[in-house]
């Protein structure tokens, strides 16, 4: 049992294949643009089609939650689907989201579903301002969605939204979400077994730049919240029956955490997991879906991970700063595109801070805009 | 100036390949025994000859010391070899070796070098038993060599010598050594830049099961023998305008360290280092050449390697010991052949102690018929 197919060949199958290489592991990936079975390290060359690639696999999995369903209903009636089709699917639609958090009693904000103008003023008599549209497929990233603050939007904000209905596909729709003023926003990245093992890793606190995870930091954290956030990552895990790796986002109010959402796969916020844990999510989730005993969870190091965004160099010199571990992805530069990431540890979170500060002063402000904000709020805070 | 090409597609290769890609060098290797350029994970992918290798390869370095001359020289004529042929052939050559150690001061055992009888008879004459005679080209793991502990044994000793000699081409020789008493074996990984700067592991310490490495254990260690060792590594690399990571073998005889051999390459006894060090001997070795910033090279954590030789499986069970990670290079069951190595770690020295005991008790023994006896040893000086 050592050959997996992933669906998907992005930076997260090509991570996978990276840390499954020395345990032996056979990782190849279906590219879902050419419908080719490749290797994502070297995604020219070519092992087949999608047929060929289920043939060849003992064990197929998902980068993405936005796998065409034909495509998974194929790989799940070969039997070697992990995560099931039921649990890709939920990551991908919101309506399903909600229904499987409020089957666990996973607390999350106030919604409503809308699909005509009866429902948004439905959701609007129900929910106060400001409120969130989010449509229920395909939005990731901070696309695909709408914030309605003032009322006196309210008109020109539907306008967009029923055209956007009008002219999508009719399995679309909108999820309305109450805007929580939040603390923080959080993920938990956990993984459980076939067997029923779980094993989460400590809760990560995620920093957004327009819409896109700029900055994640593992350290140290709030035993309460941490036993919170394991409670819902068991209850949702063990509802799906679920195996691999599932991120949880939460959003902090005061002592509570509301689920944000739910994503069926390795995740950007678990990164940091490459230098800052024992076993990395990609080694994790590989495990899991392998049948493997998993790997320790435990944070050995504070340590940070930034988003490298439409820039395909930084300088060399942030080599110069110690423990810092430069992930690319080998993609075309386009902007917005997420084409790498930096790990950054330190001995403790002061050390970690400065040398975050440090980072923030060699790198281009243009490319990392809130990092140097971040870094001095971070010293401030430890010091 | 990122394209490698490695001489040699081994382990050492392919573990330079997984540590170089993440940080966006492309890794090939020139595989000697086929005369083509792979790639090391995917050794069937091939990349045209040498020729095409040197002429494709920003930098050139080598995974082993017994590099063809010819091929040496091939590569320095481009200007890309780090480190030089110079420093290589020395690793090969036991009799240059040693020319090294002495014009840098660097303490090392007794020794004279054997081509005829009246050699020998000189060196038993100036030497005290017991002797251990090397050959001088091409010995590793502890093959050509022979150990004359009782006079006894004087005449056999010199009849297989002298036949070996006898056959063996012109170049060869053998050097006599005194045979130290010594209380360890200690191995120090460093590496240097084309700037002279220079960056050490902590010294590692090394046991060896029928003359291979079985066990290397990093954990905090002695300042003073670090500073006799960084010393060491400073001369030597500094004598030979040395570029990459360069390991050198140890005795320990009372608070002395005495040379036993260098290795001009990464170094089996430096593989804890990926999950030991804030930057692994690979990516460090990678990071030199390609004239980067060296990366930390501190003790992150007590970590120790256990060689797997001559096995291509080993229970999955060894996974469910938190922080052990598997380094499987995937080449094919010989009796003797290095096939992997296991990494494990702890958050000291007594956890990593328990650790290894429980990895002893899972791993089959005949493979691993020292571990039990060492981890054993080990608790109880951790206790």
């Amino acid at each position: 049992m050592n050959k997996v197919l992933v669906l998907g060949a992005g930076q997260l199958a090509r991570m996978m294949e990276l840390a499954g290489t020395p345990l032996n592991l056979d990782v190849k990936a279906f590219d879902v643009r050419s419908d080719k079975v490749v290797s994502p390290i070297y995604p020219d060359r070519i092992y087949g089609d999608l047929q060929q690639g289920i043939a060849n696999a003992d064990v197929i999995t998902a980068e993405f939650e936005h796998v065409k369903h034909d495509v998974l209903a194929e790989c799940e009636q070969s039997g070697k689907l992990f995560p099931t089709s039921e649990s890709i699917k939920i990551g991908g639609d919101r309506r399903l989201e909600k229904a499987l958090l409020e089957s666990c009693n996973a607390a999350n904000a106030k919604h409503y579903f809308i699909n005509t103008k009866a429902d948004f003023d439905n959701a609007l008599a129900q929910l106060s301002l400001p409120i969130i549209f989010k449509t229920a497929l395909e939005g990731y990233d901070g696309k695909g969605q709408w914030r309605l603050k003032s009322a006196a939007d309210i008109d020109s904000v539907w306008q967009e939204m029923s055209e956007f209905l009008a002219s999508a596909k009719e399995t679309q729709g909108i999820v309305a979400e109450q805007m929580v003023p939040f603390d923080r926003e959080l993920s938990l990245v956990g993984v459980r077994r076939v067997n029923g093992d779980v094993a989460v890793y400590p809760l990560t606190e995620n920093h957004h730049t327009n819409g896109i995870l700029s900055v994640s930091l593992a350290a140290p954290v709030d035993s309460q919240l941490q036993d919170q956030a394991g409670t819902v990552f068991k209850a949702l895990s063990g509802k799906l029956n679920y195996v691999g790796v599932l991120a949880i986002e939460f959003f902090q109010v005061g002592e509570q955490l509301l689920v944000n959402e739910i994503a069926p796969r390795v995740h950007n916020s678990g990164h940091w997991t490459q230098q800052g844990a024992d076993t990395c999510q990609f080694e994790n989730h590989l495990r899991a879906i392998c049948d493997l005993p998993l790997g320790g969870t435990q944070l050995i190091r504070p340590t940070a991970m930034i988003n490298i965004i439409g820039e395909d160099s930084v300088s060399d010199d942030v080599l110069s700063i110690p423990s810092v571990t430069m992930h690319w992805y080998k993609k075309g530069k386009r902007a917005g595109r997420k084409m790498g990431h930096i790990n950054v540890s330190g001995d403790n979170e002061q050390q970690l801070a400065e040398r975050l500060q440090k980072l923030a002063s060699i790198l281009c402000k243009q490319a990392f805009p809130d990092l140097a904000d971040f870094a001095n709020a971070y010293v401030n805070k430890t010091k």
